[in-house]
């Protein structure tokens, strides 16, 4: 039976080795679920970018510029790292160079794995497919904020454990620590997550539409892999 | 109102600020049970050693050397990290270098603080109530097993904050996933630990009784506290 472990923190990831594993990025406020979510809408390809600087440069090769620091846009881009600047703008057939605060840096960890994938709610059950039909050992890595453990990735990290524990060993503590707080917190992951850092940040900055669009399970049935350095679809 | 805040892994313990405030060093398979164990049991010092070379030495400035090693007793050592090995043995007013695999390392990782405590359920009441009378911001250090984070050392730092959740604010993520933790965990705390690494390592071991006595709250009412370089009774 394959297994399925949580990485809590990039901080983590060089405990886990990646090699022949599949690895799932989760950084559900609000880069991987920005990033299906652009997808979806018509973008190519998103190329997952570290500083502002590089970000910039992308554009003169022909990307959109989408750049976020601290739950905000940054000023002088075109795109940020809410799911509403892609929903029906003009980004179709475009490419995106993309830098957040925490969700980029959680991609360049993982990328020794055998297969990179984007984990959000927005298509929890495509991807629960996906990994049943694969078969592989999953490590699942959440985002956090500033290598700090958050509320909402592990939260994900309990679901997708939740759809996956008949046909994969959980027996890592990691992971079974993510689906007791699934277990506690699925009724009402809204009210559940009102408590954590980062949700209470968006709050504050107005975003509370931000939050609903990214705890919605199964808008999508796409699946986000990391290809060559961009994420495109499957 | 102060804070309580949880750092669930030692390699994570740089991202909090430790000055001013209160550690508290849990390793509770058994690092910090043992240590409460031997100062209750009439040892008058614990020194935190991290190598076995070092902690040999220590045995040549008169003392008693104690050191574990994947969960073992190491050959050639007088005792280990079982609290049984200290139970009405010959400590009485004797010093004991300890090293174990991850609870030295832990301690060091947090000495930065103004004050550093053990906490493990042996005194868990004891320990809530200092912690309520001295009212500073406190931060839980959980040992985990090889910078991994574990669920026995996650499950105490939440039983410890739902006795403190009155008088101090838990709004860091960490804190608030491990007191969800405790509260699917409280009412069988054996049962609920079966699944986790550390517990089957020891089960297999033959350390049913470890556990048995590790989980088992309030048997002592001693403090433990590192005061240059060694863990003393407050």
């Amino acid at each position: 039976m394959p297994s399925v472990s949580v990485c809590l923190s990039p901080r983590l990831a060089d405990i886990h080795d990646f090699r022949d594993k599949i690895g799932i990025v989760v950084d559900i406020l609000r880069a991987t679920t920005t990033i299906s979510t652009a997808l979806e809408y018509g973008a190519i390809a998103i190329r997952p970018i570290e500083t502002l600087d590089e970000c910039k440069n992308w554009r003169s090769k022909g990307y959109l510029g989408a750049a976020e620091r601290g739950g905000k846009k940054v000023e002088g881009f075109e795109y940020g790292n809410s799911p509403f600047d892609y929903i029906n703008k003009n980004i179709s057939g475009e490419k995106i160079a993309l830098t957040t605060t925490n969700g980029t840096k959680t991609i360049h960890a993982v990328k020794t794995a055998d297969m990179v994938l984007m984990g959000s709610f927005c298509n929890i059950s495509a991807l629960s497919e996906v990994l049943m039909d694969k078969k592989k050992d999953i490590i699942i890595v959440c985002a956090g904020w500033d290598d700090e453990i958050n509320l909402e990735d592990t939260l994900f990290a309990g679901a997708l454990i939740d759809g996956l524990m008949d046909s994969f060993d959980v027996s890592a503590d990691p992971a079974i620590l993510a689906h007791n707080l699934f277990l506690n917190g699925k009724d009402d992951m809204f009210q559940f997550l009102k408590k954590s850092s980062h949700v209470t940040r968006l709050l504050n900055f107005g975003l509370k539409k931000d939050i609903y669009f990214c705890l919605e399970q199964d808008k999508f049935d796409n699946i986000a892999v990391l290809k060559n350095e961009e994420i495109v679809l499957l």
